[in-house]
């Protein structure tokens, strides 16, 4: 099987990705976007700060916007891990792997080690944030698609199977993966990999990277796609709307693409399905049985995404064929 | 069959059930219910009234408050003729047929005539209203139900056939209607009747009257019923529920029964079934039809009403069977 | 304003858009997309036809398809008169005019009238059809979108003032109308035209015609798209999504198009905005407000559509600026 | 804290409530009832028994229906470990305790371990299953509520606290709990455990017992709820919605209670929270802050359970205080 093995007793617990760093240009249009389209609420504002999280989250934030010139990057992706000891056995863990480690002090969040996975992604673990009222329940108090909670995060990185052998030695599993084409058993060209009850907290495709795709929350039901979509329109961000509705093909959820003010990408989706038994083994999808009736992606979905801070670019060694919308139109197979 | 002929070629033309006018007797804490909780739009405020209309409607309002002491009471139910020279057929029409009829200025809207129908209730013609842009795809101006567009009212009749021929004379079809049992055909007990191409304008059900039993307002979908009840627990309006949500029995729609703070019952359902072609016969329903998986109503839904202001009650002739939830709940059949 | 002018006293009395004959190659395989992924119920089979009808509809049919070779076309569109005497005077009105007319008999409903409208549209008026029962509230008989009814049907002609002359002076009010540009007055290049309570029964598009460009039924909810967008894909329909799902630009609802196993354009749609008053001025569309947030359609819709039967096709004297999704991808404005 | 600590060391990993077994008295009306209803699907069927899993599951069922005469009962509630060495651990772990255990061997399962909790209530253990594909995506596979997946059980119970150290001490977490009045702060009256990501796994409320009060699947969106009572309305089982369409008190999710043709109570409930993170200490519920918009339970919902099969009852020591429907609609508080 082209997939990296889980480690089944990984040297500390990771339980979810949990939070996300981007710089914004202007924190005033980026708050407009993520609390009236994507439906965040506010925990805690400074003058070039901003943290929020998603109704249905007690965290105290999921998603921090930091205002800064020059280009758009994403400065960290955030998980979480089950108790505060386990950050000690992370460093450890890491320290004996010649991974370089360092604490960090966040506002409003536990003391964090940060590091850079295999593939150079700067990641930070951390075990506890204040908590909140959880909001789910409150209609009067949400906007746009009310994103319930962040969910996971897609990456481009130049080595699939590398970067998943870091997190599956950290106990990731694999829900699923791409390959090319149905008869070949090479390397996989995209991964997802999770540590909570769903099939994503991390996913790779391969592509120049290391690069930020995606983060993505979910919302409650299909109709709040299209409040996030009504709402976007009305307010001006009618061009923001990258790729969907639609369903993805490996049949997991319903997605929209939006794209921020700033180009990141963010994704809302409906729950996912629930994966947890040992059973459920990886899936293989190709082109023979990955799409079903939605539209192939945009070039720009395809191409386009966010660097992550002061980290270089590396190509991938394979060359990955990529079906785009444009083709599809133009009548290419 | 024991419902009245509908004249088909009527002296003037309404269109559809359009406006209500209600006392309450505190205007800040109706203001809350109606726009929080069924999500209606404030048009105009002055400061013993408000004007309010659904969030799809372009007419200047559907629903005017007058803040009052006293019992809460119904002033008047609005209908929408076609054109203004309907007005003066109408007019033409009930002079002819020696009913006491009165012009009246309201604002926001055009002329309107005012008489008491067959068992006396207060009404009201008009033809035009100044509009407003229609804000159903808005979300961010949206609040509860986002309830659409007012749809219909159904009042408590002494003699619903009566009521009914009132209306027949004037164009209005019956969808359908109650009896007692399966195998009789006497009287009415529940008169459904239309203009506009649904089952509903006017409803009649036999009890002591002429009293208001609810106004009804359109929503989109049926999420939309669990949005105005979640909104409603969240900002003290919790036991303002009176039945629902369920499914009404004749199998037309979804529903939810509020009692708004002055005791006013108002229903919120999404759309309901298209009536327009003559083959659509009115249907008869009886106890061995009509209900489904709903629960039966409470005891206070069957016999709780808002008086018509200066209007006396009359009791029927007939003895009415009541199935109610305590009924059920009590193992009754 | 640049839309023909109603005539409020019709010469007889036309209600809805109701019903529509197209011819099919298979008949078993359109049999399978009409039924499996839009819901209609077959109501009578012959080795040659099918008759269909949606899940709310009393009348008989709604849909007939006809299994024949050749290129597929559309035999007839269908609309209902209110009473059988309005045939009556719909012959003499056309007589009159110099409109040849023909009755002609059809299994499963009243004689009907058939003629060619001012741009040479076959069209059948007709008053009654046997009835069946309404069906919406059994979701054990529904498949795949589980359509409610018949709602309304576009065109593409070559003038669509003159096209919406014809039915103006039938007693169509326009709802809205496209033109090229904020600042012209010109002739519309788009025209919604509805006899029922919304706001289309018959819509115009300017481009060479005659011809049919597509038919549309009404779903309950919008989760209901992705129900047969979900069945489209599970069962090899998966190619037959041509556009959405997204929300039309004029603001009136969301959609989603099909092409059939013939190339027949079908939408489907949630139930649309009610349209009564005579306050409700036909609204103006321009490049300036009509699209929101969904994106442009692709070449295929704008051009496509099919021809109806025995009828010559001419080219509009002006010409039409069409925006693609292919432009809006490569960059165009 | 008046709930159990929970060890978060626990001797073997429990991962999920993940299958039930009851018996009916007449397999094919049962039969009809989950699968056209609830919407499971049959995964193997025999003589005297139907093994059924919900449209997500890929494990071969969650729920067994055995046919037998005499009164109903549940057999054993199901518990999914993570890996298969799991069992031998909690084999060791129930001898060392002095617990009997037994190995069973049941068709479709791997090797499960049967024993009895602290209360009485007869459990299985077990790591496998053969698999199934997922149909979830495949909406003409499915009927009814399309019921995703089992989420969790709920028990009666005579000492809540008892129950609930049993599997705190398996790793069990308590999401939240029920207390009497705002002030007290005695033993909790009701208890939420869990081990997958959600509220619950295992419930637990004083009555006397131990008894099953329900199961529950998870359905997709709140409109599968209306899905499945109108489906029940339509095939004759409109008697057997016993509570809701509501919202519970404490937040989590709406739900609709059925009792199946046995009087086996079913729950079907859309997706709940998430819960993962230490953060999200247990929460205390209390007359004061339990209810929000809900009617409370009819007296059935609070008295009926159905027994575990050949096991004795015992009665609380305290005196629980239940808000009936019955007492709500009397006026009594």
């Amino acid at each position: 099987m082209p997939v990296p093995q889980t480690n089944f007793s990984p040297p500390f617990n990771i339980t979810r990705a949990s939070h996300i760093v981007i710089t914004v240009r202007d924190l005033a249009l980026s708050r407009e976007f993520y609390t009236e389209v994507i439906g965040l609420l506010v925990t805690h504002e400074e003058d070039d700060a901003l943290y929020l999280r998603g109704v249905e989250e007690t965290c105290h934030h999921s998603l921090i916007l930091r205002e800064a010139s020059g280009a758009p990057v994403c400065e960290t992706l955030g998980f979480r891990v089950f108790q505060d000891a386990d950050l000690d056995r992370a460093k450890q863990h890491f320290d004996a792997a010649g991974i370089e480690t360092r604490w960090v002090e966040t506002p409003f969040q536990g003391r964090s080690l940060r590091l850079r996975d295999a593939v150079g992604i700067p990641i930070e673990l951390c075990a506890t944030m204040p908590t909140l009222p959880r909001l789910h329940d409150k209609p009067h108090l949400q906007r746009g698609a009310a994103a319930l909670r962040y969910d996971h995060v897609q990456c481009l990185a130049p080595d699939v199977a590398e970067a998943g052998r870091f997190y599956a030695d950290l106990g990731f599993r694999v829900s699923d993966y791409f390959v090319d084409k149905p008869e070949n058993d090479e390397e996989p060209l995209g991964m997802f990999m999770f540590r909570k009850n769903n099939p994503h907290d991390m996913v790779f495709l391969t592509r120049p990277g290391p690069q930020l795709h995606h983060f993505a929350y979910i919302v409650a039901e299909v109709h709040h796609l299209f409040r996030a979509l009504d709402t976007a329109g009305a307010i001006g961000f009618e061009r923001n709307l990258e790729r969907g509705p639609g369903r993805h093909g490996q049949g997991h959820v319903f997605y929209v693409y939006f794209r921020d003010p700033d180009g990141h990408r963010v994704e809302i989706l409906p729950p996912p399905i629930q994966i947890i038994d040992l059973d459920d083994a990886p899936v293989r999808w190709h082109s023979g049985n990955r799409f079903t009736w939605d539209l192939p992606p945009p070039k720009k979905w395809l191409h386009e995404a966010t660097r992550f801070k002061d980290t270089p670019l590396r190509a991938p060694d394979v060359a990955v064929n990529l079906f785009s919308l444009e083709d599809y139109l133009s009548g290419a197979k």
